[in-house]
């Protein structure tokens, strides 16, 4: 967590990232993202804990999951939420981030929701805005609400991560849902394994608190939870771009190589899914995969965060 | 009506097209829109018979004013409204049409309005989700609130429908709005006629119901409504695109041809129109023109339908 | 002021520009904006003032921030509001300007809030319609709500307006900005200059009220406000692109230029900057700006212009 203290009336508080977050803290968001599961399940989906709040989702990337949880996150807290997607930006006529960020600052929004291309840009824009700032992915850094999904979903799947073996299998290299997660099941006590061709790993991988494993019958042996990752094609120069076919031969996941994990493992994917690339269709829609209840904890999740964010900071964390 | 009963635990309604409609439902669409009309003639034109419900927009071709309708029809019932249009989507990441859905769908939205450029893939989708779908166009398929719409129009103005003659003018062959128009007015009694040069008339059109004109004076003579369509050169591939001034000369709507038709005939189009192609600025604008009821109108149906859809099933159809 | 009787049962009000104001309906709309900005600051910032008021921006050019501001003024009062920007819409079919406003009118809108590359195009508009129109910039003719943003800063910076010199430096001739300004500073009682070279100057400016100058140094001598325009190269065609190296050195505000404005002179810029252009990095961020807090001011603004374009009618102005 960062406290931000410098001239604005009251600390807020951001979310940059999971490497911030205390472990009471992550506590605190899963179980408060427990509550929320039932409101958008009922008919009358409002709650009114961000009433008359203001939730600006700033994307310099385009991502039409994220930002569409994060709307109706705030939407059924009570917010008034503004959309403001590059494409359509002033940004495009020169000007800088930091001028973009400190314009929507100046019309005084609660939560300002963020997704850029470079990593640390949110942190730096955290630094600078008077709101709470929450990182919706910024580069191959940390999108820290899709790992607090990941472990929510997993957690009410399995009863607790702690001691529970994770294989995240794929683009590790590009990958800022692998980042998260790793940062976050290792804080929760999970085993956490990455499996991917070395191409396909950063440096340094294995200070991480990670296994590392080049190849899938080993790197699932025994794994409860097979966390496949986005092929990010469109994030790779030049070099190395796989072809599909072999990717798929050596690190799709299909029924003969989920085989190799433990019965019953879950199969989680963050989407959107290259069907046949990452993961054979049969399994993404078998009965192992838990794909869609991820999307459904999104929403869940995204609303603890943003009611976290623009509390009174009188909770017990 | 489709009603769905698979998987969600309430059967849910869908709009799919004015052919899975019955007349006891038509009538009681038309009557409560008619109620809406008031709303959004009203200086507050909120109701609450959707609020904390969720409406998502889900476009896969542009339509500002189909869109803006669904939009505003959603506000003013209460519902919290989300637009995805596909420019900025992950299905340009290659996701499926499905995927997109069921990742909506898991977000768990109460009513889904989709308009997509497929025959069908509205009626597909609404197999797979648990909310309500609305079809707001779906290739050269069905447009069922575009009918209803007119339907009220005419309704309105002509008092009933039973018994009136409406000659529906123009590209039929790419055009949902014929469809759902001449499957709506065969089931409220009208006497249907399409006039259409047989290149722009789909294979078959004799057996829906209707009487097939190829000349203007002959198509207009004694119509009650002369219902205009927009010609969809987009639509067209290759071999047959009618030059704008030759198709105006032939088709057009001016006051020569319009003189043809009964005095006080009824002048609808479903916009956007192309003035000077289908229709001449004079009669668009002309006291005989019912256009801008039609989108007013537009509202009122799209409340209605929704409303219905979202209600608890213990309506009288 | 406008005021539409035609058609309307309601006379409607429109701003479509600062020379329509009358003096009183000048500080009256100054004076509801001053008790606006207390609502952005609050926790709940949430009137209901256009509660159950459909609110339409119609931006036919993008604008992040001016659309951005729109829409959170519109929220905070409690309106529904629909964003309608051009790039996604119909009148890419070939829709007319007055057909494509007509459609939305027919929606019932209680306010249009319409940008347009056409000076003259929102006047237009505000003749056809039954709505009141708001101009959020027409070409290079007016932008009110910006001149009455940048009146309401200077007046809470300075106490008054009438007495001070205020010098609008740069690209007075593309600039809707400019024109604005002087017309309203000039009915407050400021003596305005420009200061711009006679290329960036339009024909008859003297004409308007104003003292023209060619240099810096001479032009900011003694000026209590420095309002630096933004350079539109966007709207140049061919004959004079000014270098914007070159442009700096002459017309771009640094310390030195500045030193030569009275001490403590406001710096304003309406945004977005071309940091580096007409602005040095340093001034733009330096103690004397007030170049955010003029955004804040936007939005206090824009909820006080259609908070009184929705009344009653009963406001003494």
């Amino acid at each position: 967590m960062n406290v931000e203290t410098a001239s604005s009336p009251h600390p807020r508080r951001h979310l940059t990232g999971i490497a911030h977050l205390s472990l009471p803290e992550i506590h605190h968001l899963l179980n408060l993202a427990e509550s929320e599961i039932a409101v958008s399940r009922s008919r009358d989906k409002k709650k009114s804990a961000l009433k008359g709040r203001t939730q600006i989702n700033l994307f310099f990337e385009a991502s039409t999951r994220t930002q569409a949880s994060f709307e109706l996150a705030g939407k059924r807290l009570g917010a008034d939420v503004m959309n403001m997607s590059v494409a359509n930006s002033s940004v495009k006529k020169g000007e800088t981030l930091i001028d973009t960020a400190m314009t929507l600052n100046a019309m005084q929004p609660d939560i300002l929701v963020v997704r850029h291309h470079a990593a640390g840009a949110v942190a730096l824009l955290a630094q600078k805005v008077d709101c709470s700032v929450v990182n919706a992915g910024d580069g191959a850094h940390e999108h820290p609400t899709q790992a607090l999904l990941d472990a929510l979903t997993i957690r009410r799947r399995k009863g607790q991560i702690a001691g529970l073996t994770v294989a995240i299998c794929g683009d590790v290299l590009h990958s800022r849902v692998a980042r998260s997660n790793i940062l976050l099941l290792n804080a929760l006590g999970a085993n956490v394994r990455v499996v991917a061709p070395s191409t396909l790993l950063p440096a340094g991988i294995e200070n991480m608190g990670v296994t590392v494993f080049h190849r899938m019958d080993e790197g699932l042996e025994g794994a409860d939870v097979v966390m496949m990752l986005r092929l990010q094609r469109e994030r790779m120069e030049g070099a190395f771009v796989p072809s599909v076919r072999e990717y798929f031969r050596h690190f799709g996941l299909d029924a003969q190589k989920l085989g190799w994990a433990k019965a019953g493992a879950l199969v989680m994917h963050p989407g959107p899914m290259n069907r046949g690339v990452e993961i054979a269709s049969g399994i993404a829609d078998g009965p192992q995969s838990v794909i869609e209840e991820q999307v459904e904890m999104g929403v869940a999740v995204r609303m603890a965060v943003m009611e976290w964010l623009a509390g009174d900071g009188g909770e017990t964390a």
